[in-house]
């Protein structure tokens, strides 16, 4: 019995629920997510909206109720509602959009120098062509007449037409009087005339760079003719519903009927929210998006297209493809220009994508002689190494605990995850930090490196992460064994378990031994590395002294690392505004020497001596063995 | 109240009808138009079909019914019924295909020429790949490990692919146990991989040859290996509802709300009608045609993709394009595979049309050096002139007569129409022979050509086309003045009046002052026309000395004349066959000298001079004077 309309603003977006239903659950169904640490509790006070007008009532328990403001969780619609949900209660938009932002300082930079270095030159422009009246004599067809205004000696090439700028033609070009502003794009290797308006358009053409992360997604929107960013919009991806991973989804779209449509449609729909938010609160339509980069890992480019992924997770590993046609938003679905052509990344292989060769282009680490080291730590690590004249490749399995999964209190880094954590000597204080300083309601995968670390500092666990016999209160047995308390949450207690432990220390000491046998391939010692650069969400995070005293990351100077944050929807929009670059990116993906770790004895081996705290070998981290026997006198 | 449904076949289409409906309705509802002379009166025979099962009951008057078979026009559904229609019933096969086949003798001779001169090259083909299977070590994608079987060098450029194609590789491939078969088509410019089937697929590719005229569509269905047409359909095109002409249709997709689009809709029905009794006869499905290059008037091609015609019809007569992008049939609607490349032949201005130079590239008239007149009389006359160094064309407005319309007892050249006429000295004996030699319905045009010729030999009208004095009582005053009873058919007596026969002189006379015009813009006499090329439906059944009596084609020698029949067809499937005569398609159209007649007073002049039985000037037909002066001593 749907029969309560609730809409949301500023979206714009309705839905029928049945009376009763809360208001959190209806923003679900809309497709809003709303930030909630509690749980629906109504004590975490993180979903706050505002009721416009319309029935609602307050359901048990305290809850604020100023000028309509009240806890979606606790609010259930009785009659039709208008309710205005603001950005800070909306869960996507805060961490993954932070991620972006929070490198940005020095990645700005960095995409500067690569867009000097490339040069400005947008895929897609607007041009004004004046043209002269047909007469009876002079009756060549509007498309020639248009088409002489490009002429090659200008610079301006004669580019074809499609068929839905075809059918704009005839009546703009007498709208205009016979002025017309012609949206010309680069739609792969040519041009060609996607839209056109009558008289002379002011307004810029706008382009979208599109991240698709496994885990969340991001759209910035472009003006084409400054080059700036005049918005952007993040999201979880909404394939989670389908697999925390890309294993997990990869089995979905194979193994379920309709599963590899369900996965697309769900990244078509968190994109199309997006974009649809971008377009609203910027006044734009979907005729003005008239093209998009899109950088995603393998797996993603698979699912985006809609490609069965399914041999990308068995050996021997192979995707369909690494490179991909460029295609038009209508036949994908995106909601732009029909037209508008759309560029997917390549990728290197399975396991190393387009995510990794955007990330790549817009460090510029490709350009000069300097060694650098590209590292993006999620479900995969994914490294780089290499300079102008060599670069390898590879992926390390991490195993999905630094996004918080296959751990038993982990979550995703979003209000009430544990993400910074101090234990005393002994292991009888702790003091806990949390995402939005909220009460504890898991552990997030930066808050899990600073647990590891901690605990070795304070001597709770020794060097293979055993936990030492100790006389602590927050060490106890627990179901499967001694577990570590760390701090209280409102609904349970955040433990560490020994279990836990032993997969942080097999995912810390993948990434470590997958910079091993990348440095090992080039036959190069860690301190060839001049300069680190950790992108991703989780690296944004991470504490780097941790990363270090683990043994996850080579001990180098502190000086050498980079964080640069979502460097893959930066590369897509570098992309955007220089042909040159994504000319530059198709070469990296091929140049990139993919080295296959899942064949490599040598991998096995260096994984084998990096499951320990910080490593077998304890010279590979001077820094912290200093430290070490510092604290311990 | 639909309460029966009628199955159709071999075409399988349903319909919903109510109890009593005769099958001739129910027909036409399922879009199958059937023979009809006698309106539905049960008098031609001409509708016979077979009910297969099912309750039918056979209204009043006489009819067959043995084994089931019965007139369509007099049997009433009572139940569910299915129902066989014969080929011999189908309005639409009878003359649109006869047209295509009746000089098929002069013409296959000349496109097997022409297919010589350019090269057997087709558009697209089929080719068996066969890859190394992957290994961890050799893991490139598999898009990689096919494209490597593409070498230049050995004449396989390697080409790019379509979406669809790589959602079918990685499966493709390994159901073929690393052999697979790969269509690559020709999509402008550029080769592409449209489709892959496990395996070596023996089946040829297919690709469709389509000519869309404003009457009538046909659609010839080409093995692409042999180049063979297999197999063809025909039909009236379904815009006639619409409108009997280009200009009526233009006003309806111009002033009414969605009339384009019903105007789209309603040839692609057209065609995909077609296309799918072709499939079912040939045991095909859509995907397995992967090509289809099309010919129709500069009208017909832009309500084929829909691009406003509206400035074609207004001064100075701009079409929106005269040359057309390469489209995908997908986003076309037309049922193909989704990836095909849909080419649309160029044309020459608003009334010189694709059809014109699909024509004209056929005969391979701009090959030699003979000077050849090409001529295609429908609702305009449009005439080519010329040889390899120079083509001029115009269109003439001859009216809607030729096709029936416009003249009191006029029909198209369907059963019953009047299409031969013999009239004594005097006018009181006539003899008529009729299309199906049904009883007459009304006269078509080719009988009226034939009717002003004989109606002026037997000096029953004068040389303006006036009634003479006469006393025969076929002669009579009608409603709108005198008028000439030609026969008495079952529901009407088919008449000609002094109305007619003015608008059959201003026809005939307009046909002809555009190739006098032709003529004096490039200073040549008539003599120095070599051959004359007359197409098109109205071409094939032209009493070729009728219409050189009248005054409407010039006095040469008979041995001049050829009739093409429906070569814009035939130029279709060259294209499909050759690139270099598609090449050649683009360059004719670029080249043709456009006359545009309406701004040019020496047409006028000519056309004035035209308005005589057979002309003023009666020293341009020499050989009618000749017979005139024998034929009444």
């Amino acid at each position: 019995m749907s029969n309560c309309t609730v809409l949301f603003q500023p979206d714009g977006r309705k839905v029928r629920v049945a009376a009763g239903t809360d208001l959190r659950r209806a923003a679900a169904l809309a497709g809003i997510e709303l930030k909630s640490a509690c749980g629906g509790e109504g004590t975490c006070g993180s979903c706050v909206v505002k009721v416009l007008r319309g029935r609602y009532a307050i359901l048990g328990g305290k809850s604020r109720q100023k000028q309509g403001l009240v806890l979606a969780c606790r609010t259930a619609v009785l009659g039709d509602l208008e309710v205005e949900v603001p950005a800070l209660s909306r869960l996507e938009e805060h961490r993954v959009l932070l991620e972006e932002l929070a490198a940005n300082a020095t990645l700005a930079e960095r995409e500067f120098d690569s867009l000097e270095r490339h040069g400005f030159h947008p895929v897609v422009h607007k041009t004004l062509a004046v043209l002269d009246p047909p007469t009876l004599t002079e009756n060549a067809s509007d498309l020639t007449r248009l088409l002489t205004r490009f002429r090659p000696e200008d610079g301006r090439p004669t580019p074809a037409i499609g068929l839905r700028a075809m059918r704009q033609l005839p009546l703009a070009v007498r709208e205009g009087g016979w002025r017309v502003t012609a949206t010309v794009a680069d739609v792969g290797g040519k041009e060609e005339i996607l839209r056109l308006e009558p008289g002379s358009s002011r307004r810029p053409a706008y382009g979208l760079a599109i991240d698709i992360g496994t885990t969340s997604c991001v759209v910035n929107l472009v003006d084409m003719r400054s080059g700036l960013v005049i918005d952007r919009r993040g999201a979880f991806n909404r394939q989670a519903r389908y697999g925390d991973d890309v294993i997990t989804r990869i089995i979905h779209a194979t193994e379920q009927p309709e599963g590899l449509q369900q996965l697309n449609r769900a990244v078509l729909d968190t994109l199309n929210d997006l974009v649809d938010r971008l377009l609203l609160a910027n006044d734009l339509r979907a005729d003005d998006l008239t093209v998009a980069k899109v950088a995603g890992n393998t797996t993603m480019a698979h699912l985006f297209l809609s490609v069965p992924p399914d041999h990308i997770r068995r050996e021997p590993y192979i995707p369909a493809a690494v490179s991909f046609p460029v295609l038009r938003a209508g036949e994908l679905g995106l909601t732009m220009n029909k037209a508008a052509p759309v560029f997917t990344f390549p990728a290197v292989a399975s396991y190393v994508g387009g995510d990794i060769v955007a990330g790549v282009l817009v460090t510029g680490m490709a350009q000069g002689e300097e060694v650098t080291l590209f590292i993006d730590i999620g479900t995969n690590g994914e490294i780089v190494l290499g300079n102008r004249d060599w670069l390898v490749a590879c992926a390390c399995s991490a195993g999905p605990c630094f996004e918080g999964g296959g751990i038993t209190c982990g979550m995703r880094a979003t209000p009430g995850a544990v993400e910074r954590i101090e234990v005393e000597p002994g292991g009888r204080e702790v003091r806990v930090r949390t995402v939005g300083g909220l009460p504890p309601a898991g552990i997030c995968g930066s808050g899990l490196v600073d647990a590891m670390a901690a605990l070795y500092e304070a001597q709770v666990i020794d060097r293979v992460g055993n936990f030492r016999d100790l006389d602590s209160p927050r060490l106890r047995g627990g179901p499967d064994g001694p577990e570590f308390v760390l701090a209280e949450g409102p609904e349970r207690e955040i433990v560490l378990t020994g279990a836990d432990l032993k997969n942080l220390i097999r995912a810390k000491g993948a990434v470590y031994a997958g910079i091993r046998s990348l440095l090992a391939a080039v036959q190069l010692p860690e301190d060839a590395i001049a300069r680190v650069f950790v992108a991703g969400g989780f690296g944004n995070y991470l504490n780097l002294r941790d990363a270090v005293r683990v043994g996850m990351l080579p001990d180098l100077d502190p000086s050498r690392y980079h964080f640069v944050g979502n460097s893959s929807v930066k590369g897509a929009r570098l992309a955007l505004l220089s042909r040159r670059a994504w000319a530059e990116a198709d070469r990296l993906a091929r140049q990139m020497t993919y080295l296959e770790l899942s064949a490599s004895r040598s991998y096995m081996e260096e994984f084998v001596s990096a499951l320990f705290l910080p490593h077998t070998d304890l010279s590979l981290f001077p820094s912290v063995t200093e430290q070490e026997v510092s604290a311990c006198p």
